[in-house]
């Protein structure tokens, strides 16, 4: 085709050939993988939704009722939730290969003023993850993974973990999250400000930032990204939250940035700073700020696409279409 | 959900909620119309292409080797490809229900130094057009028309009909087409000058600039458009040429407009001024502009995805989810 015509389409082909290692690459199939966790924090009253929220929606994909099970069918992509720590879990949910009942706790501790989690379940948190995706990657040889989230809160904690590891302010990763007024994302910038300056008193490495801060769900995905990235899968990032854990996933292994596409931009301040830090750019601008994994699941027929073209598609030698007279200058340079 | 927090998907759900008169629209079946046809002022030198590769890509599109074929095929999409113009036509070519030969004339005279059709024949095109539209939403009952178009120098015709149309100059119109490089660039710009110069001497309403300027494809799928709005389906814009022809039909029936969505941004200036003009806001950048209707057919899942979302979701209130405790102030005001 002419170069360059396809834009990002072309570049997303690229970066599946390049996982795959093969010019010839697939986009599917794909799985979304929610994980879930009560934040402490949310107790300071940094959301404009109670805690309770969080088993609600667990419940709620459960039933096949949220967005992101529509999304995800209408994508043709598998779904698994999994809970790593859950406050107020429904009684009647059953595990299932799709939904996982695996919490660290029942939700972390509140950052405002103690660490959110012991070293220990920081570590089990990521390992959790880890082994999931690698069980997940297995049994259903997923070439894509789209990574999505559910935790009242943790729009706070993704923030904070953002600001610890790229070292700026409270003020440049506060945002509305869920929908907070004014008067409450007053609060949040507050609680931020206050809990970074708690931490950086001891906090220096990455682990040491994931203790105090958290949350569960997000090691979890953290260590997904790392097992999809060693599984040789394409990792599609959604909003804050799950960009806060695929820059997790770089600071405990760097390779696996290149194994990372941005979904789309979402509204939260924090999200731009940390798709800087990972130096990605985000395929879509839409104006979502649902979570669920709603970007990633929307993005995922483009990525199918992408695949399909650098498979299917006829070269202009091959469709007997003629070349221009001669390359143009333009592209004969660097 | 929360307020706004799947942000333009819900509007593209609202707007076929709108022109389905349905609050449960659907987003299937999908045709993508791709129209192809020849331009004189291609022999003006304002193509990296040569006028041959027209036919060729009729050709590659009956054959299912094109882009455009892979991604209506990824998006599940019907493909209709018709030639209202093609100059160098395949002689092995069969008509079939999803591609229809149908020329006006084998290609528009060069607008260059006269017009590039007759008026009756200006009417013809836009008349086929809408008469194809009319027969293929009767037969597939389509909800979703994507638009895409092939002819070597049509994005020429398309900037000559948009500064026409809304009264800019040839500067602010022109582009590098696919590929043209800075001497071409140059080519094409005083090529656009002197036509409009030439052409406003006589040209005062909308039928005096499509006679004046073509070209056969732009006019049927403004034909098309037409009958896309009129049966309640909703219009798909790709880039330049498709948004040129869906500037003319605006021109020709104002109320269409309610039924377009803009696909994509692509590079080309004069995409920007039409889009402008029709008050659209395109739904993904992706540096796309290799035309055929690229951008629309990949736009198509996610516009599935929006009707899916208004159709199958549950409600915080069906699923048992919590509301915050008081609307934030910030949701009250008009």
């Amino acid at each position: 085709m002419p170069p360059g015509s396809l834009g990002r389409i072309l570049e997303i082909g690229r970066q599946l050939a390049a996982i795959q290692r093969t010019d010839r690459p697939v986009g599917k199939p794909a799985l979304v993988a929610v994980f879930a966790a009560d934040h402490g924090i949310a107790r300071a009253g940094v959301s404009a939704y109670p805690a309770e929220v969080t088993g609600q929606m667990l419940a709620n994909f459960a039933a096949g009722g949220a967005a992101i099970n529509v999304l995800a069918r209408t994508a043709g992509a598998d779904l698994l939730v999994a809970d790593f720590g859950v406050a107020h879990r429904p009684t009647a949910l059953c595990e299932s290969p799709s939904l996982r009942i695996q919490p660290i706790r029942d939700g972390t501790s509140s950052f405002h003023d103690r660490p959110a989690m012991s070293r220990e379940e920081a570590y089990l948190a990521v390992e959790r993850g880890l082994r999931l995706g690698e069980e997940f990657l297995e049994a259903g040889r997923y070439r894509v993974i789209a990574l999505g989230e559910m935790g009242i809160g943790n729009s706070t904690t993704a923030a904070a973990l953002i600001a610890a590891l790229t070292g700026c302010s409270a003020e440049a990763v506060v945002g509305r999250g869920t929908g907070l007024d004014e008067a409450g994302l007053k609060r949040k910038l507050t609680v931020l400000r206050d809990a970074l300056e708690l931490h950086r008193v001891r906090a220096t490495g990455v682990w040491d930032w994931l203790e105090c801060v958290g949350g569960f769900e997000i090691l979890g995905l953290a260590g997904l990204a790392i097992a999809a990235a060693r599984g040789r899968a394409l990792v599609v990032l959604d909003g804050l939250i799950s960009t806060a854990a695929g820059l997790v996933a770089t600071r405990l292994c760097p390779t696996c940035a290149d194994y990372f596409l941005a979904a789309h931009m979402s509204p939260e301040p924090g999200h731009r700073v940390a798709l800087e830090a990972l130096k990605l750019r985000p395929l879509l601008d839409l104006g979502l700020r649902l979570g669920e994994g709603s970007g990633s699941a929307i993005a995922l027929p483009m990525i199918a696409a992408a695949a399909d073209i650098l498979r299917d598609m006829a070269t202009f030698d091959s469709a007997g279409v003629s070349e221009p007279p001669s390359c143009p200058p333009s592209e004969l340079r660097p």
